[in-house]
C-alpha cells in the first residue's frame, strides 16, 4: 500500500503555488525532504500581485531570507527571464543575518520574471568541515570517504548531463577515487579535493534535487528609457495661431522649433477632439459660452465626433499624422491627452445610454459634487452591465492613437474611472505595444495614486506643486525615492499645470519661477511645464486665493509673446541640456538630502551609478531674500571616498569654487542668483 | 454569442485567489462591475502564510486600504469565523487616508479566520448628496426621485429576505413613494429620509451585489490562556531525592507542595526516558562517564526504551500518571522536554537505520561541529527517504504524552529539525489538541527562531539572557512587543537555564539574581527558572569565561539545600503572586518605556486593557552601587488621562509615595531594594 502523507494543508505530495491574482502558477513537489525555506523576496509589491517598474539596462537589486535547519550549508540562486523567455541564474549571498541579495539587468521591453532557488550543498558542507579537521589534524579515514562518495555522485551527475561533460565526470571520478588510496598522505589528499579547480568543478555541478524555490513569482515591468526621465512641455494647440486665430496643427508644427530648442521630449497637447456646445463653458470657466467661444477641450464630443475624432478647426487626421512626423523628426514626441468622459453631444452618449447613468426623468446624470453641478460633462457608468464592450471601446481609443504613431498618453482623472479597468486596459495595451507610456494625472489621496501606479502606470502627477518649503520637499522626496513607492510609482513633477497656478508662482516672482523649475527639473528624472505660461511668468489668478489662471486658456485662446526678453526660456534651454548632459539628473534613486544651518536653503545630490557624475543643488526657497548658510557636503554620505578640498563648478553661470571641508558658505540672491547647480569636480 | 471576456489575466470570467499554502482557496466572481479595491489588510504575516497567535478573549484589531474610483461612498465589514464555523460581520470604520479598522475578539480554541469585504453604497452616497443639497436649499424632483428608486430597490431586496421582514419592506416602500409626492413640501420628503429610523434601515439592507473581498483569507492561532500567561519552573527529578540517590517520580510529587507555594503554574522536567550507555558523557561533560555517573537525559534511547519509554530509576509509567495527576491538583501542569536525538543504545537506530545518515564504514554519522565530536549522539537525517513514516513516529510521541495527560511540551533545539516537519506535526496535533503548547527552545539567529514561531510554536526562547542593559533591553522588547514579531513570536524569558549561566549571575550576587527575576517576570507574560539552581544562587561556572555550570545537573545528581535562609524562594513567591493579582503584567503588548536620567536604571510600565491596573517597574542594572535618577512617568504614555499628583505603591515592600509632577526621584540599593515593582493607585 502506498503511504499518503495526509495533512492539513492538503494530500501534501505536491504544493501548489497561485500568486494573487492568478497570473502565474507554479507546482512545487511538495515532501519533508526539502529542507530550506524562501522567504520575504523583496522588491515584491503586495505579494506579488503588481510588477516592479524598471527601464531598459536598469538593475534589480533582490533579496531574500534563506534559511535551513542545522549547520549544513546552503546554496541559493536568483532567477529570471524575459516573460515568457528562458530562465537564466546567477548566484544569490548571503550578507550576514539570513539575508541573501543579487541582481540581474534587464535589456527587454515589456515583463520581466524573477524568483529564488535555494538548495543544501552536502558537498560544500563537508569540505568546510574537511578544513577545519584539516587544520586541527583530526581527518578520519571515513571523513574522506564521505568525501569520495558525494565526489562521485557529482561524477555520476556530471555523466548524465551528457558527452560533452566526459572530461569533467573523469577528472571527479579521479578526485573520488585518489581519495580512498590509503597510501597517499592525508595531507596530499586533503589537498586534492581543496584545489581552487576542484572547488570550481564541485560548485559548477551541485545536487539540485532537493532544492525549494520561493513561493511566488514576482515581476518587473520594464519600460523605454524615457519612463524614467523626460522633459514635457504642455501647450494648447489652438493658441499656437497667429493673434486670436484658432490654431492648428500646422501652427504647433511651427512651434516646434522653438520647443526642441528649449530640450523638451514630450509636446503634450490637451483635448484635440471636438467639443461639445450643449453647456459648453464660456471663458473664464462661466457657464454660459457667448458666441464665438471655444469651450473646453476636456468638454469632449459633438456630432463631429468623440474620442477618435478630431475637433475641426485643429485640422484633419493627415495634418494630425504628419504633425505627429514632424515632432518626430526633432526626436520629440506627441503626447495626448485621454479623458474618458462626455460632452452631452458626444456620439456615445446616443449609441451607448447604458454607458452613463440615466436618471428617472429619462435625463443622462452629469457631474457633480453636491451642491455644485457640471453639466457640460457626463461621466462613464463603471458599473453599466455593458462594461465589456465599454471597456474595449475605451482602450480601443488608445489603439486608435497608437495606430496614429503616438505612444505617449497623459490620462486625465484615472481615479474617477474603475481601477480594475486600468489594471486590465493597460495590460492589454502593452501586450502589443510595451514602449507606450501613461502619465496618470491623478490628484488626489495617496492610496489611490499609488494604486493607479501599481495598476501600470508609468509615469504619475504628484504632489510636487504643493511641497513648498525645504522640509515638506525633503520628506516627500525621501517618501518618494527610498520607501516602496520608489519601486512602482515614477513621479512626473510640474510647477505649473492649466489648472494649477500656485500661490508661490502668484506672489514669488521671477525667483519662485526659477527655483520651481529647477527644483522640478532636477528632483524628478520626469518633469513638465504648461507653457508659454510657465516661460512668460504667468500669475495673475481668477481670483484672490485661487488656483486657476484669470483668462485660462482652457476656456478661451490666448496670445503668447514668445519673443519677450523676460522670458525663461534661456534658463529652460540650459537646464534641459544640463539633465542631459548630467547622468546623475537622469534617476531618482540617487537623491539625498544635504544639512544646511539655514532652514531657508535645500541641499541635495544626485549620483550616476559609476560615482563619475555627482551633482550638488542649492535653492533659495525665499524668494525675496538674500539666504546665505553653510551646507554640509560629505562625498561618503554619496558614496564616494572623496576627501576635501573639493571643486566644484557652477553649471548655471560656470564660476569655480574650493571646498576646504565638509560645511561649506553658500549665498543665494533670489534677483541675481536663486539656484546653485554645482557638479563636482573629480 | 456569448461575450467572452479575454484578458492577460486569463478567461476574466472568474477570479481565483490562492493563498501561498493552498491553505485556504477563495473564487470571486471578477468583472469590472466591482469597483471597490481593498489591500494591505493587517496583520497578516507573510502573505498570509502563516496565522498571527491570540488567546482565548483577545481581540485581533484589524486594518485595511479601502478605496474606490470616484466619490461614491464605501462601506466596509470585517468577517470572521472559528474555522470552519459560520462567518460573522462587523463594520469596519475609515480611520482616515483611507485606512479603515475594526476588531473581533477569539473565544474558542484552534483557528478563527478573517478577511475583508468592501461595496460601494449608492444609497448613502446618495443621503449625502441630499443633505448637502438640502443645506443648499437646490433639492430638484429628481433627487427625490433617484432617492425613490434606490429606496424602492432595498424595499425589494428586504421583502426578498422572507416573510419575517414584511413590516420593514413595507416601511421602506412607503418611504420611497412617499418621495414622489409633489404635494408633499421637500422639507418633509427629505425629513422621512433623514429620520435616523429611516437611516438605519436603510443601513441594515445595503446592496452587495458588486462587493468586492480581500484576495486571502487570514488566519489566527487561537490559543488557550497559559499560551500568554505562565511561570515555569524546571527541576532535575533525579535530584529531587534525598541526598545523592537518584530521584524518582515519588520525589518530584513531594516537591509540589513547593513548588506551588513559589506560585509556579508549568513544572517542566528534562527528557524522562533511558538514557544511552554507550559513550556516555560522565560529570562536567566528561567524554567518559565512571560508573555510576547518570549520563544526560538528552542522550536518549536504550535496550530500556526510546521517547515513549520511561527511564527506570524515575518510575513507572503508572508512577508518572499519577505525577501528571498530583500536579493537576495544584493547578499545575507538566512540562516534558522532546528531544528529537538518539543515543547510539535507542531502538530507532536499529529499527530504522536509514532515518540516520550511514557513513561508508558502516558506522552512523554521529553529532559534529568540526573538529568537535559528539559521538553520544546521532542526529536524525530529515533527508531520509523514509521520510513520511519518521514524521509520523515523531507526531506520534508527541500524541502518545498527550494521551499520558501532558498538554505542555518544550521542545530541545527545534532548529536542528527540517522546518516543514514542525509546520505539520504542531498543526496535525492541534488540530485533535488545541490546547497543547510547545515552547521552542532554540537559541539561534533571528530568522529561524521566528521562523520556528510561525511554524507554530506556541512559546519560544529568547535572547533575553544576553540582554544586559537597559539600551539592549529596550532594544529588544521594542522589537518583540511593538513589531509584526508579536503578532506570531510569544517570548518566554529565562534568567538561567541548566545550560546557561550568565556572567551577570556569575559575578552580580544576589542583586542581579534579583534584578535578573524581576525583569524575566514582568517584561514578559511567559517565563521561567531552572531550579533550585536559581532560587539558591547558584553561580559557580565551570571554567572562567564559561556559560556553564560547574557540577551541571546534566551529567550528575545535585543535592540542593532548600531550607537555606538566604534563598530567593520569598521573593519569587511574591512576585508569583504580584502577576497573578495585576492584569498589567499578563500581557505583553502594552509595555512602554519610561526615561530615567541615570542610565543604569530601567524603567517600563504596562497596563490592563481597562486602564485600571497600571504596573511601573524600575530596576538598577547595577549590581554593585546604589543608583538614583530622576524617572519621567507620564500616563499620556501609557494612554491614561491622569494628572499629578500620582501616588505609587511598591508591591515588594508596600511603601507609599505622592509623586508631584511627572520626574520623579528613584534610589535603588543592590543590597537592600535593587527594583521597584509600583502599582499607580487611580
Amino acid at each position: 500500500m502506498r503511504w499518503i502523507y495526509r495533512s492539513t494543508w492538503g494530500d501534501g505530495t505536491a504544493r501548489i503555488c497561485y500568486d494573487r491574482r492568478v497570473k502565474q502558477k507554479s507546482i512545487h513537489a511538495y515532501h519533508g525532504r526539502r529542507r530550506v525555506v524562501i522567504d520575504r523576496v523583496r522588491p515584491e509589491i503586495d505579494a506579488g500581485a503588481f510588477p516592479i517598474k524598471r527601464v531598459i539596462g536598469e538593475t534589480v537589486h533582490v533579496e531574500a531570507d534563506i534559511i535551513a535547519d542545522g549547520h549544513d550549508h546552503i546554496r541559493a540562486v536568483l532567477r529570471y527571464r524575459p516573460a515568457g523567455g528562458r530562465w537564466a541564474e546567477t548566484p544569490l549571498h548571503n550578507q550576514g543575518n539570513d539575508r541573501w541579495t543579487a541582481s540581474f539587468s534587464v535589456k527587454k521591453l515589456g515583463f520581466y520574471e524573477y524568483t529564488v532557488h535555494a538548495w543544501i550543498d552536502h558537498v560544500d558542507t563537508w569540505i568546510h568541515g574537511l578544513r577545519k579537521k584539516h587544520a586541527a589534524a583530526v581527518v578520519d579515514e571515513v571523513d574522506l570517504s564521505i568525501g569520495a562518495r558525494l565526489i562521485a555522485d557529482t561524477a555520476e551527475r556530471v555523466r548524465s548531463a551528457g558527452a560533452s561533460h566526459t572530461a569533467e565526470a573523469r577528472r571527479l571520478a579521479e578526485i573520488a577515487a585518489g581519495l580512498e588510496v590509503p597510501t597517499d598522505s592525508v595531507d596530499h589528499r586533503v589537498g586534492t579535493v581543496l584545489a581552487p579547480a576542484t572547488i570550481a568543478l564541485l560548485d559548477a555541478w551541485p545536487d539540485r534535487s532537493l532544492e525549494n524555490s520561493y513561493a511566488t513569482t514576482l515581476r518587473v515591468q520594464v519600460d523605454r528609457r524615457r519612463a524614467a526621465f523626460s522633459a514635457w512641455y504642455e501647450l494648447f494647440p489652438r493658441s499656437a495661431g497667429s493673434g486670436t486665430t484658432h490654431g492648428t496643427f500646422h501652427d504647433v508644427a511651427a512651434r516646434l522649433p522653438y520647443i526642441a530648442r528649449l530640450g523638451f521630449d514630450i509636446v503634450y497637447m490637451p483635448p484635440i477632439h471636438p467639443i461639445g456646445t450643449t453647456k459648453r463653458k464660456g471663458r473664464n470657466n462661466s457657464v454660459t459660452a457667448a458666441p464665438g467661444d471655444p469651450g473646453s477641450p476636456w468638454a469632449i464630443g459633438s456630432a463631429e465626433g468623440g474620442h477618435t475624432a478630431i475637433h475641426p478647426q485643429l485640422g484633419t487626421l493627415e495634418d494630425f499624422r504628419e504633425l505627429v512626423e514632424r515632432v518626430r523628426s526633432y526626436e520629440m514626441e506627441i503626447a495626448l491627452d485621454i479623458a474618458f468622459q462626455c460632452a452631452p453631444d458626444h456620439p456615445w452618449v446616443a449609441e451607448h445610454p447604458d454607458w452613463f447613468v440615466s436618471r428617472p426623468d429619462g435625463s443622462i446624470q452629469f457631474a457633480e459634487n453636491p451642491p455644485k453641478k457640471y453639466e457640460d460633462i457626463y461621466p462613464i457608468n463603471f458599473e453599466t452591465e455593458d462594461w465589456q464592450a465599454l471597456w474595449q471601446e475605451l482602450k480601443d481609443v488608445f489603439l486608435y492613437w497608437i495606430e496614429q504613431g503616438v505612444l505617449v498618453f497623459r490620462v486625465d482623472n484615472p481615479h474617477t474611472k474603475a481601477f480594475p479597468f486600468w489594471e486590465w486596459a493597460i495590460a492589454e495595451i502593452r501586450r502589443e505595444h510595451p514602449e507606450a507610456i501613461f502619465l496618470a494625472e491623478a490628484f488626489t489621496r495617496p492610496k489611490r495614486m499609488y494604486r493607479l501606479a501599481k495598476a501600470g502606470f508609468t509615469q504619475s502627477y504628484t504632489y510636487f506643486t504643493w511641497r513648498n518649503d525645504p522640509a515638506e520637499l525633503r520628506e516627500y522626496l525621501t517618501e518618494l525615492t527610498t520607501t516602496e513607492v520608489a519601486e512602482f510609482f515614477r513621479p512626473n513633477f510640474w510647477p505649473n499645470t492649466p489648472d494649477i497656478l500656485h500661490e508661490d508662482l502668484q506672489t514669488g516672482g521671477r525667483a519662485a519661477f526659477i527655483a520651481r523649475f529647477v527644483l522640478a527639473a532636477t528632483l524628478s528624472g520626469n518633469y513638465g511645464i504648461y507653457g508659454p505660461a510657465f516661460e512668460l511668468l504667468e500669475h495673475t489668478p481668477s481670483r484672490p486665493g485661487g488656483e486657476d489662471y484669470l483668462h485660462s486658456e482652457k476656456y478661451e485662446i490666448r496670445v503668447w509673446d514668445l519673443a519677450r526678453t523676460d522670458s525663461l526660456a534661456p534658463l529652460i534651454r540650459q537646464v534641459n541640456a544640463i539633465r542631459r548632459e548630467n547622468e546623475a539628473l537622469q534617476d531618482n534613486r540617487t537623491l539625498r538630502f544635504h544639512p544646511c544651518d539655514n532652514p531657508s536653503i535645500l541641499c541635495y545630490s544626485k549620483r550616476s551609478a559609476s560615482g563619475d557624475n555627482v551633482i550638488l543643488i542649492c535653492v533659495n526657497m525665499d524668494f525675496h531674500a538674500t539666504q546665505a548658510g553653510m551646507v554640509e557636503f560629505s562625498p561618503l554620505a554619496v558614496g564616494l571616498p572623496d576627501q576635501p578640498p573639493f571643486v566644484v563648478r557652477d553649471l548655471l553661470d560656470k564660476a569655480t569654487y574650493t571646498w576646504r571641508g565638509y560645511w561649506n558658505y553658500v549665498e543665494l540672491d533670489p534677483r541675481t542668483r536663486p539656484v546653485h547647480i554645482f557638479v563636482l569636480e573629480r
